[in-house]
């Protein structure tokens, strides 16, 4: 790509995602309620299994609702980390009616996966590893689902490094930030099929939305084959397993290198992929 | 499995192998002859890639003579690294042949896979890494080969840290060193099928063999099946894609742990597997 192309490897964090930086802040910032009462919270999958090892590690007792549609791979792992996992049906509505009859019934502090204080705080950690480990001004792209990620990764660069450009990037199945950036508020979307099951919050959070409003430059969109064709090119060449929503930003990066040398920094936000999906992405390859 | 467990990620190199280490070096020791005259090697891949890319960074020109039913894929990355691939019959006497006869006609210095001083003083240079690595003393699993990667290692490993255990690690299709130590000198092993395709040297060097015999606690075989697994068990949780030649050694450290507390080393020595073929060992894996 004719400049240096870093890749930040969150796919390699216990977990295999971003998301033990903000289950851990989360629990963390209030630890002596959190190990008197638990924790409780709701997930697409990746913060189930933040919550569910970061909440283990603390000695805290945690519940994650699940929807049960939920990936098996990924309600497995969040077992296997000592996580109490609760089925509901499968809707955003279902999920969180039976989050909040648990918080209610037995008292668990509940910790959002991405709008949270606590939640953007955690991720913003990232932003400040970057700071230290990339010398120069660079561009930066970070995949988005509710926008905790990117919201708390932008506010640490850009109050360390304000030259630094950040893109975000979905799915073109669920451009909920984008949609909302158009219209200056947070819209809703319908939920759609998409490779980047981890994309799938349908609204921008009421905290992470005007963040991004503010700092971020650009959301892009990444289409269903430009996403596996990234799955593939980093398995084949970089020797990294990630998952769809985590090689968004490598499809971004690649669909639209702005035209200067400062360094690419692309975010792979997680690696937990089935292994029959990265089988099929891989049928391409030869 | 009660103790730290290290991988060391050979797989993330450059030509994504250890062999850069001795190509670099073998290149580095000599390079004033090598500008003038270039460089010719021959290879079951890994060491090519390595040659290649090495010499096109340091302004050498590289002749790579390859075996006709070499992999497609190993042969198409040597060629856009910048070497120029010959191709001969399907025998390591033709390919002995041919490099002999492009090293008289040429005069282009020749460069060894495994079995020269270089390349196991470059080889070392990972062992150096360990000891900056590891604070402690541990036990380290390495792939064999034509026992180049365990010889520089050994010596390295153990000249600063007596107490650390080496062990070496082959295909049971392979067993050419194992059954070299039983005889108490280099013997050849017929050819055979394997997984391992970076484990295909027939008769451990006549360099390496004595460093090994001397220095490395015992060599353990692995299964077809034990390698195949240890592929899978990586790219499922460690989300790395390595090759089975390099799997070997995490196989080996499952199978025969040590009964004690200090670091298990896995050296994971490539990470060149074809497509088709990481599609294929992943199929059992969900």
């Amino acid at each position: 790509m004719g400049r240096p192309v870093l890749l930040k490897l969150e796919s390699m964090q216990p977990v295999a995602a971003f998301k033990v930086r903000a289950a851990f802040n989360s629990i963390l910032a209030h630890l002596d309620e959190c190990l008197s009462t638990g924790v409780v919270t709701n997930s697409s999958g990746n913060f189930a299994q933040a919550v569910a090892y970061a909440a283990t590690r603390l000695g805290v007792e945690s519940t994650i609702v699940m929807m049960r549609g939920a990936s098996a791979f990924k309600r497995g792992r969040t077992e296997a980390f000592g996580g109490n996992v609760v089925l509901c049906e499968d809707s955003f509505e279902a999920r969180f009616e039976a989050t909040e009859r648990i918080r209610t019934e037995t008292g668990r502090r509940l910790l959002h996966p991405y709008n949270s204080p606590e939640t953007i705080a955690g991720n913003a950690t990232l932003g400040l590893e970057l700071l230290e480990q990339v010398e120069s001004e660079f561009d930066l792209y970070v995949p988005i689902s509710g926008g905790g990620l990117i919201a708390g990764t932008t506010l640490a660069v850009k109050a360390g490094r304000p030259e630094c450009c950040v893109f975000g990037v979905q799915a073109e199945a669920n451009p909920s930030m984008k949609l909302s950036l158009e219209a200056g508020r947070p819209v809703r979307t319908a939920p759609a099929q998409s490779l980047a099951d981890a994309l799938t919050v349908l609204e921008p959070g009421s905290r992470t939305f005007p963040i991004v409003q503010q700092h971020v430059e650009s959301v892009e969109l990444v289409s269903e084959e430009a996403m596996a064709s990234a799955v593939r090119l980093l398995a084949v060449e970089q020797k990294l397993v990630v998952e769809p929503g985590a090689a968004v930003s490598v499809a971004a990066a690649l669909a639209t290198p702005p035209d200067r040398d400062r360094p690419l920094v692309c975010v792979l936000s997680g690696g937990n992929i089935a292994p029959e999906t990265l089988r099929a992405l891989l049928a391409d390859a030869s």
